[in-house]
């Protein structure tokens, strides 16, 4: 991943990729006999038309008729966002203010409105509970019919499994943004530094490295949104979820440095380090647990193929940590889904079932965390293949610890 | 707000303020009838814990008997962070991996248990159905019973109307920081810069600020996340959610700045200026649409006072703009609660019939967006008052653009 962005060009999903995504969409619809499906989690909205990066305080729904065209139900604040960035086009929009025309001054109104005109005869109406609040779902169902509202989160589940080529040429550019954060981080990190400079460091290189990949769009961002997730010395690389803040480093302690988040196009990525402040080497007990993490992650990765359980690659981390005799090492599951959400499907965890398919992408990433003295983790994204899997990062950098 | 963070004692939510807010709560529980609180959203950690800034990829909830102390149930991975930021303890863990002592296995079964040992005989349960997204809803009904949960948002909404001081104070430290990102946005600002140069220096500066805030606290991290609103040039400018992306801004244009966001603590603000690029002065089509957006927000502030309803508000900056015959002016309302959640309670936009109150914070927005000429916008945050209102981000502060 050392090519020249402007020199190479970007394989992004096309107006075919879509049109192929709302036919699995549709065919599933007839399967599950949802008549229409109105979605309002951004995700979904990236995935079946490239939408991304808007503001997400006003609810946008996409609508998409079994046998009919796929249109937004748009505030209007974000209707010229959507039409700059995606050709599927915004039917209605709503206001917060009166004007002589009357437009819909509710979301719900609106939607109603929409789904009137172009399928006025659904019966059922499929929504994405699990990124629609509740109470948003209530006002869906006070304006369309309780009785024709369904959850379709599984449904969409299915569709977006197995990813196409669009998808992992997007993942493969975060990968690629990654390692030059982590890059940006290992230059800045040293005795003295607070955590938060490092993450600086590294947000400022994705943003950098990410406007070199947009080369000039106008219409997306190339800023890091989120949080960043960073803990140094014995309590902190201790904590998975610390987030950067204003611990000054120390002269061989160890800090675990994590890229996950969605660094380009709104597409997610999984990629964990840990690395030495200074050079006197990290103590005895805290390179074993980098050892044992290390490890860990390289059982779980030589278990996945396709055909293989999630359950089963979770087992095989866990067996290596649960040999070293640490009591309550874990913090999390192996790993998860990587694609258009963060996560996305499956949950890598204790018994679940999912069988892994060729086309699936993965974060790997167990870790170990022992209370007083440290925790590590090495974390990387992958794609299954029959055989096996093909790293997108690059699974050597920063492997050895030194 | 020129003062020396390392010199002025930032006032903070102490033990007391969360423990009125409890009892607000607890007040407003008793009205309505509510015999334990369970909330999933981190807007009202925040509020009621001082919990900020944490992985919020798994629910965390806190819960709140009308009789009894509050708690969270958190996935073991949030756990060390909840302990380092809260006094509230976290009561239990769920997690996703087997252990021998078989602890929950889902935040639904964790929730169930805590709720079962701490309000048995609870009848009604109090669920923030607006942060809470319908498929873990569902879950919580399925692992409680429906006709036990309630929706709390107007409940809890008028819990939080009013601002306490400690607030008040947060936000200040929010103006601070927004008004150092406007300075270090003018100096990035020239001819051939794309805007996200300006947005990362912005964001630099906001982070750079806000860990003098913070003075080396170990659990809060300076990062500033989301999106940044920014747009140059006629198009650009003209749409209100333009987010900063790879546009090269060109001599004498427009440079529309939006700093509404959540700086510090997680608290919002509401501050935005229009700038001019280069030095050769706006176009008259352009210094018009700045001049109508500045005297619609001027209108709009003169309108405030408690008593005053947000329509009312509104309608004063609507009069202005409505005057000079644009169609299609206006994108968004006039402004919008500030507080601990973005947006806040309440909307200032039409026919809203919400009274103001001394004590309430309002970020007062109103825009101008003219197609193929541009937009501007001036929007700052005060605080009501008997008599009118005190603001919080600085007035004056490119308000003249020249």
């Amino acid at each position: 991943m050392n090519e020249n962005p402007s020199n190479s060009r970007l394989i992004f999903p096309s107006e075919a990729d879509y049109g192929k995504r709302l036919e699995r969409a549709r065919t599933a619809m007839k399967q599950d006999g949802i008549d229409v499906l109105a979605l309002s989690s951004f995700d979904n909205h990236r995935f079946f038309a490239g939408l991304d990066g808007i503001a997400s305080v006003r609810p946008v729904w996409f609508v998409l008729p079994q046998d009919g065209a796929a249109a937004f139900v748009s505030p209007r604040i974000e209707a010229p966002e959507i039409r700059a960035q995606c050709s599927v086009p915004v039917a209605i929009e709503w206001v917060e203010w009166e004007e002589p025309a009357k437009p819909p001054m509710s979301f719900s109104a609106a939607l109603a409105e929409h789904i009137g005109k172009v399928a006025p005869e659904a019966r059922t109406i499929g929504v994405d509970f699990d990124a629609t609040s509740a109470r948003n779902l209530d006002l869906v169902r006070d304006a369309l019919g309780t009785e024709r509202i369904r959850d379709v989160t599984v449904t969409l589940r299915e569709v977006r499994r197995r990813k196409d080529a669009a998808t992992i040429d997007v993942v493969r550019r975060c990968a690629d943004i990654a390692a030059h954060q982590f890059k940006a981080s290992c230059e800045a990190v040293a005795p003295g530094v607070p955590e938060w400079e490092v993450a600086l460091a590294s947000r400022t290189a994705a943003m950098r490295r990410a406007a070199e990949w947009w080369n000039g769009d106008e219409n997306h961002s190339p800023l890091l949104q989120g949080i960043h997730v960073m803990g140094s010395g014995s309590i902190r690389s201790g904590r998975a979820h610390a987030v950067a803040a204003g611990r000054s480093m120390r002269e061989g302690e160890l800090l675990q440095l994590c890229y996950c988040g969605r660094p380009f196009f709104g597409h997610g990525i999984c990629f964990d380090r840990p690395v030495q402040v200074g050079s006197t080497g990290l103590p005895a007990d805290v390179r074993k647990i980098v050892d044992v993490a290390r490890k860990a992650q390289e059982a779980a990765l030589a278990k996945v193929r396709a055909g293989v359980t999630t359950g089963e690659v979770h087992a095989a981390a866990v067996a290596v940590i649960g040999r070293h005799g640490w009591d309550r090492a874990m913090q999390h599951r192996t790993g998860r889904g990587i694609g258009l959400s963060d996560p996305e499907f499956p949950e890598i965890k204790a018994s679940d079932p999912t069988v892994l398919e060729a086309g699936m992408l993965l974060g790997i990433e167990p870790g170990v965390y022992v209370d007083g003295i440290g925790g590590a983790r090495f974390g990387d994204t992958i794609l299954v293949t029959k055989t096996g899997y093909e790293p997108l990062t690059p699974l050597d950098l920063g492997r050895a610890v030194e």
